[in-house]
C-alpha cells in the first residue's frame, strides 16, 4: 500500500492547520534570530512550511539542533535554516541561516506560526451528558459522548474530546485539553493543562492490608492535583492520595504509559519519560528528569534537578543535582565504570572447565 | 493557581462521602483495638474524621503503621491514633492510642466507617445498550454509553460505568465494580470483582506463527476466569488463553499498567505491582508477590509466597518462598553482595590509560 | 466460585464460532501434513475441535511444537496430534500424527477451520457519529457510539467496534479490524491491519524545548503509516512524527502496552513483545525483534534480524543479525558470561569485615 506515501510530508493539510505564507523579516522575529546568508536573496520571497533539513525545499524552513544530523546541513535544499552560531560556516550557498541560541525552541515557535493548533470551538456537543450544578464555561468546548458528573467547573477555552469521562466536583481550569477516552475523578486541574488520550487520573492507588480472610482495601481519601501547565502522554495512569493529595508541579511533562503512585509529589517542571514508574508516596523537587523505563520505589525523596536514566531502579534517596542510573541506582560515573571493569574480568577469566577466554 | 489548595484535607466532600461521627468507643470496636491514653478525656467526646499524622486536628483520627514516619508521632495534633504496642510511649499527651496489632488494617476499617464507598444506584441508563438474552440483576446500576453484548450476565449490586463495554457471554457476578473505559470479552468473572478505568481483559493474545507470507495469527480460543474478590488497576491489560484458560486467582489484586500473557495462571493472593509483566503460559502459586516493572517469561513456575523484586527479570522457576531480584533473577543476598563485590573491584581496579583510580 | 469451571476449555460456544466436524483428510490437507498412525482407524470418523494435549479427546485435534511439553505426548487422549518427524515415535497408540515441518503454523491454520474469526456485519451502527465527507465502504462495520472524523475514508470489510474514535482525515484500508476504545489520528494505514482494545495512534509525541518561563511545546507535525498487516496489542501507544512520519512496516506486529516514540520507523515483519518502548526517530530494519520490557533510545539504527533481549537497555547501534541483552545492551555471549564471572568473584570475595564468604 505505501509506496505511493510521501513519508516527510510536512504538516499534511488534512491533519494541520496552515497559516502564512511568511517573509524571512517575520520568521527571524519570531525566532527571534540573526539572519546571515541573505546577500541576494529576494527580499519580497514569502516562505510556506516547514520541513526537516533532508525534504525542505527553498520555500521551506528547517533547523538543526542535534549535532548528530550536522552531515544533513550541506545537502539540504530548504530556503532557511534555524540554527547556532556553531554552525554557520557548513550552510549550504543559497540558504538563508537564522541564527539563534536556542534553535530548537525557535523550531517550535516558527513551526507553531505555520502550523497553529484548531482553535477551541465553543459548546456542548448535543451527546453530551452534563450533571446537574456543573459550571461550563461558555467558550468551552465539550465533544460527542462526554460524560460531565455533578458539580464540576469547566474553565475558559478548555476543549473536551469525544467519550472522557469527568467525575463528580472535579475542577478543570481554563485553556486546558482532555484527550479522547481520558478518564478524571477526585481531581484539582489548573490552567493550560493538557491530558492526551486515555489517560486515567484519579482512580484509588494500590492500597490494601492483610486481613484474615484475605486482602481489605484502605480507602483512597486524597485527591489529584494538576498545576497549571501539566501535560500526560496516552494512557497514563496518575492515582490519587492516599490520605494526602498526589500533587504534579506546575508546567512539568509525563510521557505515555508512566503510572505515578498515591501521594506522589511532583516538584516544577518535572519531565517523566515514558514507562517510567513512581511509587507511593515519593517525593520529587523541581527540574527532576526520570527517563524511560525508571522505577522510583516509596517513600524516598529526589532532589531538584536530579536526573535518573532510563532503566534506572531508584531504591533510596537521591542528591539534587545527581545523575544516577542503573539497578540499583548509582552515579552515572561509577555505573559506566563497574560495567567496563567486569568486562575487563570477563576476558581475563578463563572458563570454568578451561578452553578459550 | 494551587497556592490556595489545602493539598493535606482528607476525604474533601466534593469527591467523598462522610459518614459519623463516632464515639472513642466505636472507633475502637472498629478498629478492634485496645484503649491507651484517655484518662480525663471527655468520654462524650465525637470524632469526625481520618487524617495523616501531620494534619489531623484533635477531632481526626490518624495512624502509624510504618516506623519511617514515627517521628511525625510527637508532633501530631491527633486526636486518636492507631498504632502498635511499640510506639505507645511516643504519644503526644492529650492524644488517645488505640493499640492494635495491624494499624494499617485497622485505619482500613476506621476510614471506611468514616467513608463509606458510594451505594450502587440500581438501573440501566438510558444510554445504554443491551444486547440479546442478557441478564442484568436489578439491583446492578449500569452506566451511561455502556455496551453489553448478548447473552451476558450481571450480577446483584453490581456497578458498571459509563462507556464500559461488555463482550458477548461474559459473565459478572455479584459485587463487582468495573472502571469507566474498561472492556471485557471472553471472561468469567467471580462476585466482588474490581476493574478499574481503562482495564482490557479477554482481547486475543500475542500469538502467531511464521508463514510463507508473514505471520499468520493463531487463533485464541481460550477465556479468562477472575475469580472472586480479583482487582485490576488502570489501563492493565489480561490476555485471554490460547487454548486453555488466562485465571487470575481469588483475592488476587493487580496494580496499574500490568500485563498478563495468554494461559497465565495466578493461584490465591497474589500482588502484581504496576507495570510488572508476565509471559504466556507462567504459573504463579498463591500469595506470590511480584513487585513493579519486573518481567517473568512465558513457561515457568513460581512458587508459594515467592517475592519477586522490582525490576527482576525471571527466566527460570523460582523456588515457593524464595526471595529473587536482579535481572537474571538471583536471591536478594547473592545480588546485594554481586552489587557490593563489582563496586569494590572497581574502585581498586585502574583506569585503562592509567591515571587516577 | 470457580470450582465448576472447566478452566481447559477450547473455544467455548458462548464466545466463539465453530465449525466442522471435519474428516482427516480435510485436516491433513489444512495442516499441509503427513499421516502417521492411523491404520485400523475408522476413515469415516469426523473430528468437532482443537485442545491442548491435557485435555484434548479423541475427537479432538492438538499439536506439539516446544519440546518443552513433550511429556505431555505419551498420555495425550487426542484423536490426532499435529507435529514434527522428531517426535513421531512417541506418538501413543490410537492417536494419529499429522507430521508437519511447522506444527505451530499448522495448528493456526486447523484451529482457524475450526473456529472462524466472526464475520463483519455491514452497516453503520445508529448511535455512531460519522463526519462530513467521510466515506465509509458499505460493506465495513461501524459500531455503537463511534465518532468518525471529517474527511476519513474506511475501506471494505473493516470493522470499527464500538467507542472508536477516528480523527478528521485517517484513511483506513480493507480487512481492519479496530478494537473498542481505541483512538486514531492523523494516520494512514493500509489493508489488514488490527489494532487492539485501547491503542492510542496518532496523538502528539513527547516534544518541547525550554523556554525562559518553561516548557514549550514543539508542534507534532507528521503522521502515523501503518503499513499492510501491522497489529498493535492493547493499550499500546504510538506517537505521530514531529516533523517526519511514524512509520510501522509491512507484517509487524507489537504487543500489548508497547510504546513508539515520534518518528520511529519499524521495517517489515518486526516483533515487539508487552512493555516494550522505542524512542523518537530510532529506525528498526525488517525481522528485528524487540523483546519484553526492553528499551531503545532515541536516534539509533538496529539492523535487519537482530533480536533485542527481554530488559534490554539499548544505548547505540545494533548490527544485523546481533543479539543483545543487559543494560546497557552486549552480546548474549558476554552478558551471561559478565553473570557467571561475578558470581564467581562474588564467591571468592571475604566479605568486608571478615566473616563467612
Amino acid at each position: 500500500m505505501e509506496g505511493q506515501v510521501d513519508t516527510a510530508l510536512t504538516g499534511d493539510g488534512r491533519f494541520f492547520q496552515r497559516s502564512g505564507p511568511f517573509s524571512l523579516e517575520k520568521l527571524a522575529e519570531c525566532a527571534g534570530a540573526r539572519i546571515v546568508g541573505d546577500e541576494g536573496s529576494d527580499p519580497d520571497k514569502l516562505y510556506v512550511g516547514v520541513a526537516p533539513l533532508q525534504s525542505a525545499g527553498p520555500q521551506e524552513v528547517s533547523f538543526l539542533d542535534n549535532r548528530r544530523y550536522a552531515p544533513l546541513l550541506n545537502q539540504t535544499r530548504a530556503g532557511i535554516v534555524l540554527l547556532g552560531q556553531a554552525f554557520v560556516d557548513r550552510l549550504p550557498k543559497g540558504t538563508i541561516g537564522l541564527i539563534c541560541p536556542a534553535p530548537y525552541l525557535a523550531w517550535a515557535r516558527v513551526a507553531g506560526l505555520f502550523h497553529p493548533p484548531p482553535a477551541v470551538a465553543p459548546g456542548i456537543h448535543p451527546t453530551a451528558l452534563v450533571g446537574v450544578d456543573a459550571v461550563i464555561d461558555s467558550s468551552a468546548q465539550i465533544g460527542p459522548f462526554v460524560v460531565i458528573g455533578a458539580g464540576v467547573s469547566v474553565g475558559a477555552k478548555t476543549r473536551i474530546d469525544s467519550h472522557v469521562v469527568i467525575g463528580d466536583g472535579v475542577r478543570i481550569g481554563a485553556h486546558c485539553r482532555i484527550g479522547t477516552h481520558a478518564s478524571v475523578s477526585h481531581t484539582l486541574m489548573g490552567d493550560r493543562v493538557t491530558l492526551l488520550a486515555g489517560v486515567r487520573i484519579g482512580q484509588e492507588g494500590f492500597g490494601f492490608a492483610v486481613g484474615p480472610e484475605g486482602f481489605e482495601t484502605v480507602p483512597q481519601l486524597g485527591r489529584v492535583v494538576l498545576e497549571d501547565g501539566v501535560e500526560v502522554g496516552a494512557n497514563s495512569t496518575i492515582d490519587r492520595g492516599s490520605s494526602q493529595d498526589t500533587v504534579i508541579g506546575a508546567g512539568s511533562r509525563l510521557d505515555n504509559l508512566v503510572q505515578i503512585g498515591h501521594n506522589v509529589r511532583l516538584g516544577r517542571c518535572c519531565i517523566v519519560v515514558s514507562q517510567a514508574g513512581i511509587s507511593g508516596s515519593t517525593e520529587l523537587g523541581d527540574f527532576v528528569t526520570v527517563a524511560a523505563q525508571a522505577g522510583l520505589i516509596g517513600h524516598i525523596r529526589i532532589g531538584d534537578k536530579a536526573r535518573i536514566g532510563a532503566q534506572c531502579g531508584v531504591m533510596s534517596d537521591v542528591d539534587a543535582g545527581a545523575d544516577v542510573i542503573g539497578s540499583p541506582a548509582m552515579p552515572f560515573r561509577e555505573f559506566f565504570r563497574n560495567v567496563a571493569v567486569l568486562r575487563r574480568l570477563a576476558k581475563k577469566t578463563p572458563r570454568e572447565g578451561g578452553g578459550e577466554a
